[in-house]
């Protein structure tokens, strides 16, 4: 008899595990199911429907040959017979069968498996605050809710939205809601600053502005306490522990849970925080059953904890596996380091690994450095500036985590995709991310690549002869110089500080690094002294040279581009 | 006394060696000559100041911040003593100096050292055939040369260029000559290919029908026998062992040997094909005499072999070793995969490890695969599509080597340098690019990125259950097709390949995926069968279909976007 398995979701994971072991097992019977209307959709391009940039719902549903992949399509195309509107209840093991209701009928039904795959996805998280309930209060997760908030727009209803969670979605929403339609976003996020769990506060000072530049309000730091309603039960207002917004329309984007209940009910090993445990066959505690993508923890390659990784390209990823495992392989997934990216505004932003606050509390003693420079030769046309942020553990010189920001997505994508994949691969040490070999010609990169200078300046901080402080430090000396005393030098041609030294007589000196010995009798040694430049290089430079005549500095790392990029250069 | 450091050579890794150095150790004497005007300038960027992508030739001499890199700048912002026009003539190595000489008065003197740097780099090759020492046969190598050549263009001085060597200067020679000046450009190359230590013959086709999209004259497999003069002594014909060529202009881009004569007649240990060997310090056979750059040879991570690779980027990253290594640290360059990346006219190809003749020379049992897809996701607007290959050992299923080629340049360094630095640090198998995590969001790649696709479909033509073929072998199979009686079905949408069926009735059949199980009666049982899509990816399922039904296929990968890069489209 042939083998009879069930794959319980029809989204990323399912279909791609039962696709792939419908290859290499064409005699099995395949059965994949879901609760929805849609299956297969490509959830992760919701905001740019939304948004416009995908003019069709069904193009979230095609394949690349403009095929919409529906129930037919897997049962004709796929050899996997696909059923729609039918809910898995409950799991019983002993048996090797799964209740499932049809969710029109209320029809209950057994389906037996020899080989079971849990792909129940996750759920949208909400607060447990007063008003979630009310009319236009969502979570853009399905295609369902995507489809009536773009109608909304197209009927121009919606004058101002909330999004309450500044994570991918939510930022991706602000973006194509305030861009494509006009309408007054806020952003609200109760940690100290947008993608809290991706982004260094430098970087993220950078997203927040290039989402100002849209219009978009970014609050960070407050908390939501209610949604309060119109006499129709519509939303109308936003209550924050600091103010009152009017809103017409709240999405929620603070994170999803997995959908392990199913699992955990039927007596699958499930982590204490939520999501199924499997092994790195992507097997459960129960071997005839599989399990992976939003529904699943996975390890932590680099902090060896588990974590939840809600991404559909996890998903893809693991769903190959189990669907080689399923037709007789031994593929593995051993863990994840994390990478992801988004698009904000004009800046793209990616990463790779922990940030700073999740190295520290996985117990290293680690640093983060940031570095501006071109992504292509600087004389090249048509260059643009990449940020890099690396996270270094200070004393085995272990390399933690990137981050990347700039204008243009590949470029960055390229930087932290490779040392992705070193930390995927190894452990490595600024040494490796110093001397590794990406591709190099001016219309590409630097003949030093961005990431192996990012590596330099770490390895330099480390080693103690690079004094950097980063731009939010550098802005706060600023602000607080009446109190702290300090003194600024601006190493650039001198044209370009002169301006701010004239706003500023006995505060900021403009010093081209090329008059330096000729004026070096003019740096203060009596006060603390912060230097700047464009980029961090030349100010470095001055730092070296004024260290030989005994004078101690700290150099704003990324200088002016980073700060331009922050919004922060008019301070001065 | 403070120590004494000497560098010979004033391009790229020399100055990079000598700025480390004096950073670390404020009180040394650095002095670097060399025997040139210009040092310290972006050799990689000739082809674009030629071309005219870079207005001023001092523009690859200049500092991000514009600041001119010569003697003075070196001496006042960097504390390295430069002094231009001096040759090293030997080295005496008990006594620790260097006898050098003026290239302008010839006059001689001795340098002592306590530390040497052998950054002597390469110099052009030129064949040995007569009428190489004509007027205007060139090779473009230095800042003097290409003055010259965009002098000449510039006054239309040349009506048709003959560039002998279709290798990175080589190609960008041409595209710079053809685009910007619109010389009637050839190309000749020994080799069948173009690129040969770079591409699979796939990728070079493309390459190749690139090249003459802009007009560019493309000759593989073609030995220059000797260069004709006019009576005024300057070049004005090219013979070949096929035919005669006109040309006033002549560039040699077959390659550069390292200039390591200075080396070995001190007795520093050279490899017996050339080069100076170096340990994982970058020191020589003389513990006090470093060497680096193109002057060295290197070990290759993938093969074991002793290799040389003359780019200015690996010359950047060793020079920062050395100079770590002069100041007491303990840096390292453990050798290379050998990352390399080009713009041709609308194409960027770039890749990394070996390619397959050089997989099969180092003794691997190796196979190809290529695959034609998004890189980005396919609903999101303007992505391209780009090509990847894979080079595999079918036995140990590791992944050799990486290629890849498009229209966006960061996109496919995004994908070679993700593989590089797996190359880099493990011995990865295609489960590692399987599960490569590399960042995913609509507006950066497909869920499952074209990198990852790329080892799925690699493991699948490993495990047997792809048959694919590459466009080389399609074609081949196509244009004998009155011998082999090969039967061709198309599985696009009937729409795309009808109009190919009705021209070719009997030989091509139009069958979308999507009629297959109503229409696979129609496939022969008699003949073989060879399969084809838009990329491979449909084919492939038919294919899987067909096998049920017991017929055997193959399969062309990368589809119809593969032949239509390489212009065989229109042969069908």
């Amino acid at each position: 008899m042939s083998l009879n398995i069930l794959v319980i979701g029809g989204v990323a994971l399912g279909p791609k595990a039962a696709a792939r072991a419908k290859r290499l097992l064409p005699d099995a019977n395949i059965t994949l199911i879901d609760q929805g209307t849609y299956i297969s959709y490509g959830g992760c391009g919701i905001p740019y429907f939304v948004g416009g940039d995908v003019a069709d719902m069904n193009g979230l549903r095609t394949t690349v040959a403009g095929v919409v992949r529906d129930e037919a399509f897997f049962s004709e195309l796929k050899g996997v017979k696909a059923i729609c509107h039918t809910r898995a209840l409950s799991i019983d093991r002993k048996a090797k069968s799964v209740l499932v209701e049809n969710t029109k009928t209320g029809e209950q039904s057994q389906m037996p498996y020899d080989k079971l795959v849990i792909a129940t996805g996750s759920s949208p998280r909400i607060p447990p605050i007063p008003g979630t309930d009310l009319k236009n209060v969502t979570s853009v997760t399905c295609l369902e809710a995507a489809k009536a908030i773009q109608e909304q727009c197209a009927a121009r209803q919606i004058g101002h939205a909330v999004i309450i969670g500044a994570g991918f979605i939510g930022l991706e929403m602000a973006v194509a809601l305030a861009d494509m339609w006009g309408i007054e976003v806020t952003v609200i996020e109760m940690m100290d600053h947008v993608l809290p769990a991706q982004l260094c506060s430098n970087f993220a000072q950078m997203a927040k502005k290039d989402l100002e530049d849209l219009g978009v309000h970014v609050l960070c730091g407050e908390a939501v306490k209610e949604l309060k309603g119109d006499e129709n039960g519509a939303v109308c207002q936003v209550v924050t522990n600091k103010r009152v917004i009017d809103a017409d329309q709240v999405i929620f984007s603070i994170g999803v849970t997995p959908n392990d209940k199913i699992a955990a009910e039927a007596g699958i090993l499930c982590h204490p925080r939520g999501g199924i445990m499997v092994n790195s066959h992507m097997q459960t505690s129960d071997p005839d059953i599989y399990a992976g993508g939003d529904v699943v923890v996975v390890r932590n390659l680099i902090s060896g904890d588990f974590s939840f990784l809600p991404l559909g390209s996890m998903a893809n990823r693991q769903g190959r596996v189990i669907g080689t495992n399923l037709g007789g392989g031994q593929a593995t997934f051993e863990g994840v380091v994390g990478s992801w990216c988004v698009k904000l505004n004009e800046m793209y932003a990616s990463g790779a690994g922990l940030t700073l606050r999740q190295a520290k509390a996985a117990g290293f003693d680690a640093i983060e450095v940031s570095v501006e420079g071109a992504d292509k030769a600087h004389f090249y046309p048509g260059h643009t500036n990449a940020s890099i942020n690396l996270v270094v553990d200070q004393k085995s010189r272990r390399v933690l985590g990137v981050q990347g920001m700039s204008t243009d997505g590949s470029a960055i994508k390229a930087r932290t995709d490779a040392v992705a994949a070193l930390l995927q691969s190894s452990k490595p040490t600024l040494n490796e991310v110093s001397n590794l070999e990406v591709c190099y010609a001016p219309p590409f990169a630097g003949a030093m690549d961005i990431i192996n200078a990012a590596a330099n300046v770490a390895d330099n901080v480390v080693s103690g002869i690079h004094k950097g402080i980063s731009p939010d430090e550098f802005v706060k000396l600023w602000d607080e110089r009446a109190e702290n005393n300090y003194y600024f030098i601006d190493f650039r041609p001198e044209k370009a500080g002169k301006p701010i030294e004239e706003r500023h007589p006995g505060e900021y000196l403009a010093l081209a690094l090329e008059d330096f010995n000729a004026r070096k009798g003019e740096i203060p040694t009596d006060r603390p002294v912060a230097v700047v430049c464009n980029t961090g290089t030349r100010a470095f430079e001055a730092q070296l040279k004024m260290r030989e005549l005994g004078i101690d500095s700290v150099n704003v790392e990324g200088g002016f581009i980073a700060l331009r990029k922050r919004g922060d250069d008019e301070k001065f």
